[in-house]
This record gives C-alpha cells, sequence and structure tokens, in this order.
C-alpha cells in the first residue's frame, strides 16, 4: 500500500500568487488553501528527516515543537490582520480535528481491517490527563470572565498570560516525561529507519516549506474577508472546520495509514499527541506572540468553544482508556464531530 | 424467587375507559398511569417471545427496536396535543430513570445478595461512549440556540434534525457492532429458553397491548392538564418522574430481577441499553414523527435536563467501566437520582 | 527522614491574643492564621492516638468524624458573622487544596523518589463516584436557583435541606461499606502501631487544642473584614485558598510524607477522603448547624466553584482511576491548582 503523492499540487503556489495579482478574491481563497496542504506535507517530512539525523531524544524534540508549524504560521497572520477570534477558532477547530476526525477515520479504517486494534494504554492515560489540563486552563479564564462583571482589561491579560505560562510549562513537563523519565514506557520498537535526505536537503526543504507555508498563509488571510461575503459562509465556520483541514490534511493522512498498517501507537501520537501540542503549546503561545505583534489575544474562548473541546475530551478518554479500539469507536468520534460541524454551521456571532 | 405477577392490574383498562366517560379528570390520570404498567409488560414479553422464535440476530434486533415502545407511544400522543416540553422532560426522565433508578436499584440488590458482582466491561465501555455521543448531541443543538443571539427558526429545524440524523445512524451502527461484526464479544451463554407462546399468540399479544396503551396514553395526556391543576405539581415533573416510572415499570422489575439471579449483564442491557436507545433512537425518531404529526420539536432541551442526563453520564460510567459493582455503586446511583428528582420537584418553567 | 517539628508555633497563640488586645487586625489575622496550622496538627494526633486505643473500625469512625474539625469550626465562625459566602468558598476550596494541592505535591514528591507508585484502584474509585456524587449535588440546586427565574426562598431552602441530607445519608453508605461490609478489600496491613499516649493524654490533647482552634478561629475570622480592607485581596480568596490551606497544612505534610515513603494508600487516604468527607460531610452539615444558628446558609453555590470543583473532580478521576501514579501527573495536579488559584485571584463578586 503506497501513501498517495500529493506533491503535484505544490503547482498551486505559482497559481495563487498569479490570481492575488488579478485580484481573484475567491480563487485566491481556494487555491492558497489547497496549496497549503502539500506544503504542510513537506514541512511535516523534512522535519521527520532531521529528526532522525538527530537521534530519538533530540528528533522527538524536533516533532513536539515543529509538529503544528502550519497551523502557527497561519495563526500569526491572522493575529497580524487582528481577526483573534478567527485564530481562535481556528485553535479550537485544530484540536477537535485531531481528537475526533482524524482519530474517528484512524479508528474507523483500521478497525475494519484489523477487528479489534490496541495501543499503548499509559500514554492514553497521559494524554487524557494533558488534555483535561488544557481543559481547566481554557475553563478557567473564561469563567473569570463571564461571572465577574466588572473586570479591567490588565485583569484579563494577567489571567490569560498566567494561565497561558502554566500551559506551557506543563507541555515541557509532559515531553521530560515522555523523552527522559519515563522513556522506556513508550520506546518504540526499533525500525532502523534511515534517513533518505542528507541534513543539508533537509534543512533547505524545511526553510522553503516554511517560506511558502508562510506566503500562502498571507494570501489566504487576505483574501478572507472578501472570499467569505461571496461564500455566505462565516469566518467562525472556516477557522473552526477549513482551516485546521488545511494545515493538518498531510498529517491526517499519515495518522490513517499507521492505523491501517496496525501501528495505533503512531496514530495516537499524531492525533491526540497534536491535540496537546496545540492546547498545551501552540495557544499558549499565541498568547505571548500577539503581544509582541501587538494585537493581544487573550485566553478567553467562547462558551461553544469550551464545551466542544470538553466534551472531545471526554468521549476520547471514555474510549482510549482502554487500550482498545474498533471501528464503532470510530465512528462515534466521527459522528461526534459531524454534530459539531453542524451545530457550528449557522454560528455567526463571532 | 417468583416475579410479582401484575397482570391483575389489566382490570384498570376497563375502569379507565369508565371513569373517562364520567370525567373524572384526576382519577382518569391516576388509573391510566397505573393501568399502562401491565400493558408495558406484555409488551415485553411478546417481543421477547417473537424474539425467541426468530433466533438471536432477528430477535435482539426486534427488543432493540421495540424495547422502548411505550414512551414513544405516550410521547407521540403528548407530541400531537403540542406539549413538547412535557415530551422532552419524558425522554430525559426516561434516560435518567433507567441510568440512575433502575441500575441503582439492581446494583443495590445484587450486591446485597451477592457481595460483588461482576460484569462485561466491554459492553459497559461501548454504553458509555454511546451515552456520551447522546450528551453531545444533546448539548451542541442548545449551545447553538444559548450562544447565537439571532437564528431563524428553520436554522433550529436544520441542526434539530441533522443532529437526530446522525445519532439514529450511530444506533445503527451500534446495533451492526452489537449484533454482527463483534456479536461474538457479547454472545451470551446459551440457555435453550424455548418459546412459550407460539408466533400467533406473541403477535396478537403485542398488537392488542400496543393498542390499548395507546388508548391508556390517550386517556393519560388527555387528562394531563386538568388533573395537574388539581394535584399541584409541575408539567415537567409529571414528564420527568411519572411518565418514565410508569413506561419502564416492567422492565424496572426485570433488570432487578435479573441483578439477584446474579446476571448483571442482562441487567446492564436493560437498564443502560434502554437509556441508549431512548438517547440515539426514541428522542432522534421523535424530531421527525413530530414533523410529521404537525407540531415540529426540536432537539433543544433545556440547561436542566442537559445538565442531568451529562452528570448521569459520567457517574455512570465512572461506576460501570470496571465491569464490577456493589451495593454502595447502586446506593450512590440511587442518591444520585434522588438529589435530581428533589430539585425538579419545584421547577416550573417548562 | 524525619518530619518537621511545627509544635513551636504554639507560642503563637498568646501571640495572636496579644496582639488582639492590642487591636492590630492584621498582625492578627496573620498570626491566628498560622498559630491554627500546629493546633489542626494536634488534633490529628490525638485523634490518631484515640483511634489505635479504640480498635480499626471506631478508630476509623473517629477519623472519618474529626478529620476536617479544624476547617468545620472556622466555617462554623464564619457563619455565626453571617459569611456565608466566605464559608462556601472555604469549602470549595478545602476540596480543591486536597484534590489538587495535596494529592499533587504527593505524586510529585513521591514520584520523583519512587518513579512510578501504585495503589488501591478500587478505594481510588469508590472515592471517584463519591466525588462525583458531590458534583452532582452542588450542581442540581444551583441549577434550579439559575433556570428557575421566580423561585420563594422556602424552596431554595427545601431542595438544599433535601440534598444535604441524602448527601450526609450518602457518607454514611460509603463508611459503611469501607468499615463493614466491604473492609477487607481496603484493609491496611498490620503495623502492630502502639498508642504512644494513653487514652488520657490523647482526649486531653483533643478537648485542649479544639478549644484553641475555637480561639484562633474567632480571632481570625474577627480580623478578616479590616484585615482584607488593608491587604487588598478578596474575601473570595481568603475562603478559597489561605483558609484551606491553614486548615489542612498538617494534613497536608502527612499526605506528602506517607507518599515519600511509598504510602500511596495512606496519601489518598488522606488527600481525596478528605475532600471526600468535606463534600458529602462538613458542607451538608453546615446547611443545618447554619440553620441552628440562625443565619441560614443554602446549598447553591457559585458558578466558579461549580465548575472548580467539578473539572478537579474529572481530573482527579482520570489520574487515579488506574492506580499507579508518576511526578507528572503530581505536577499537573499542582498546575490545576495554580490555574484555579490565579483565576480567582481577581474575582471579587462574592
Amino acid at each position: 500500500m503506497k501513501r498517495p503523492n500529493l506533491y503535484w499540487l505544490l503547482a498551486l503556489v505559482p497559481v495563487s500568487v498569479v490570481l492575488r495579482i488579478l485580484a481573484q478574491d475567491l480563487a485566491v481563497f481556494i487555491i492558497s488553501a489547497v496549496a497549503i496542504v502539500p506544503l504542510a506535507g513537506l514541512i511535516g517530512r523534512g522535519t521527520d528527516q532531521l529528526a532522525l539525523h538527530a537521534g530519538p531524544r533530540i528528533g522527538g524534540l524536533l516533532n513536539a515543537t515543529f509538529g503544528n508549524v502550519t497551523e502557527l504560521i497561519i495563526a500569526v497572520f491572522l493575529v497580524v490582520r487582528d481577526e483573534i477570534p478567527v485564530v481562535k477558532a481556528s485553535l479550537t477547530g485544530s484540536i477537535l480535528g485531531n481528537l475526533l476526525l482524524v482519530l474517528g477515520l484512524s479508528f474507523l479504517a483500521g478497525g475494519i481491517r484489523h477487528r479489534e486494534q490496541t495501543f499503548n494504554a499509559q500514554a492514553a492515560g497521559v494524554h487524557a490527563s494533558s488534555l483535561m489540563l488544557a481543559v481547566i486552563g481554557l475553563f478557567m479564564p473564561a469563567l473569570f470572565v463571564l461571572t465577574t462583571g466588572r473586570h479591567d482589561l490588565i485583569q484579563r491579560e494577567v489571567v490569560s498570560g498566567a494561565v497561558a505560562g502554566i500551559l506551557i510549562l506543563m507541555y515541557a513537563a509532559a515531553l521530560v516525561f515522555f523523552m527522559v523519565t519515563h522513556e522506556h514506557l513508550f520506546r518504540a520498537p526499533e525500525e532502523n529507519e534511515r534517513p533518505a535526505w542528507p541534513v543539508r536537503t533537509a534543512l533547505l526543504v524545511l526553510v522553503a516549506a516554511t517560506a511558502l507555508v508562510a506566503l500562502e498563509s498571507e494570501l489566504l488571510v487576505g483574501a478572507l474577508e472578501p472570499a467569505l461575503r461571496d461564500l455566505g459562509i462565516s469566518k467562525f465556520f472556516v477557522g473552526l472546520i477549513l482551516i485546521p483541514i488545511v494545515g493538518n490534511a498531510a498529517e491526517h493522512g499519515s495518522a490513517v495509514f499507521f492505523a491501517l498498517r496496525n501501528k495505533v501507537d503512531a496514530t495516537l501520537e499524531i492525533a491526540i499527541g497534536s491535540s496537546v501540542q496545540v492546547a498545551l503549546f501552540v495557544a499558549p503561545a499565541l498568547v505571548f506572540i500577539s503581544l509582541i505583534v501587538g494585537h493581544p489575544m487573550d485566553f478567553v474562548f467562547t462558551t461553544f468553544e469550551l464545551a466542544a473541546v470538553a466534551l472531545a475530551t471526554v468521549i476520547v478518554a471514555l474510549i482510549s482508556l482502554d487500550g482498545r479500539s474498533n471501528w464503532l469507536e470510530g465512528a462515534q468520534l466521527i459522528g461526534a464531530y459531524a454534530i459539531m460541524a453542524i451545530s457550528f454551521l449557522f454560528v455567526r456571532t463571532v
């Protein structure tokens, strides 16, 4: 079984630039979105290759840091244009997409082929408590804002910054746990995989792909406002559903691919691990990055977003803590995602 | 140990008709409620007998479809009279009653007699994730309505219908899982139970009892408004507590009976399985039935109902996922039910 | 390894009285708070000694009844001064402090020394469902008040009293379970620990320390209002964070100490058991005590408090149900506590 090659989509990069010059907003929006898919895939491949050269520990750190770099870049461009609610929606959507859609598709596909699959329940447990910690980090500042009538903006920023700082600390702690103190529990069987690219090529690809993602993100975000006017869908929906799918499509493919090859631990690492990374690292980091950029983003998400992330966390914990998966569990996760996507469709208050 | 025979209560059927003619609303309300108990029992017995003739797979499907037919009939009559909030309350109450009261009484009675009982933890896990899916299906449309100030009724209906459709699909998926693809995991030990009734008798009883349930439901619902004026309790309370107890009393008896005989898997199938059926099949089906009847019911429940179902799901998951039960767990479930019932008692805003 | 001796802090008792006479409110507030720490420790030691004389069953009952007597005394003095919101905050804070801070520090310290520790998962399960029951008991009356526009105070008191009564019943049921019907599951290995004090000394210490705690509580509560004016922090924060730390410091030390000695079952008993006791016994008892005192306290907590207790319960359940702990789980619990404490810091609406 071969994974589909998406690199021909790279041809869309120059197309998107030409369209931008022609001022075709809707076309720019769609083409730049699709062009990000193979670029995100290249970033992932470049990181993997570098990681193979660097050895498991540094390699793990590389993956843990650059795993969601595409989302981060898109988010930064959104922050620069002061589209803070769309940033938050895209972070929420990235968590939901990974937890429900990617994991669901993987369990469904893997479960149909292998009937019942097993994975490291202890790793699933650490991921579940990390996600729950993120849920607490999302709820508390929101409750602070919702329940205290009077509060000044400074307080809101202080609470946001402090919570974001604690979450990043917790992300670092989880990395130390997985890679240093309890590495023996999670060590994958040696595969003797050799790097296919020399270090130089890997670095070059990584830099070039990142730069192009930045270019396409700028095009995508710039065309957002006029394109949506034409399409008649809300920014909230774009942030929650479309941007995360674009940014994660390559990862999504890998997760399903590993599930089909009965390597569910790798699937979980991509799907849940990536959600944890967004919740404990990317989202809090944006609180600080947004301060530097001059469009401060607090850590107060909407009730809708809070509820969706909390419910997704609980159903994933229920389904993954026994260390076994089957196609029904996959179908249920996809069902949960579909219910949320439909309910988000008409929300326009962002 | 013999199960108590409730068939003498069938004598109340003609009594309720006479009282209706005499226009004694309060008496009609009470007598028709009690008369439904043995009729629901007959429907259950008829379905079981048919299932024995049909073999395990079709039999399971029969039970999965007709298991909550009494609730469904009462709900349809309530929809016809446009008592939508009472329908929703009765659906919520049916879920809560099965999850907390029936399971609680069974664990308590079984645990006192057998100290510690065990059951199939994997089946409990599938039920728990199905319930959690139902919770997501209940929360999302409600959040849509609560958080979006402006939204038109069409959007509300579209979201309700789509969510209801997904839940019914998920119910079908769970049936396929339990009865086709993973049937080996849940196969009960052969008991060589022979049908006591011929197919014809079973069918006849089923049809007659269903018709009489329809008659009594019509009487019950018709007397609801005047009777409550006399009794001084709210419709909400009747829907949440009284109707579900009437519709499920026969089932309740069976669940406790099985627990006493140390067949906790059968107890779980009745108690949790029945809740899953109401949440993923009966309630969503009513969204579509109500459209046909011309009194459309959306899938937006009250905050109270959402919270109660979510909390019940979490405590049942906590208690059942280890595959063991004891009397304290039963007492705690009953305690949770009592707390909810008392808090519901004074709610009048429906 | 020796536990630090805090008894020299008893010297602060006379100091606090002198300061009271000198009307130094802020100093009285701080000194009386610190003086409670060793007194609470003496109450704990006296109870332990009595329990050793009384045998395991009566001894367990003693610990289960007097385990949070310090919090109870402080709470009663707060009720007398009609500081009901501070009472509720201190109850919430005691639950959160035990569940997150004490358990977190214990898991962290124990996990660093012992890499991975194990404990009785079944006891953790009973604690988790007891906590979940408490969460239901906290949510339902609050939802009743939040969702029903019109309701009279009598109804609010009836619901509060009924829920409080059920919770106390459930606490009694859990005691019967742990000490009578399923005692064999939780029996600690015999240690042949001999009482160090004769019965008389233990009783005397218990009575004297309790009386002094009452004195210091009176001083603390009396200085609350003027001291806070000077300090610029809210009563809510004092109730949630400071009072529980003062009342539980001695217990906190013991919990960490047991974890370091790899006796995590004893740690859990102190940390989670104590939270269960506050939630199912101390808080409901205060509903009735407050009626006697004449400043009725209902059982309606703020949204903030509800959310914090519910989230803490879920993360503790996730972390403890597998019967294993490590330093990361400890760090995550402390992280959750820090997030809550920071968000509470600016809340002033109590």
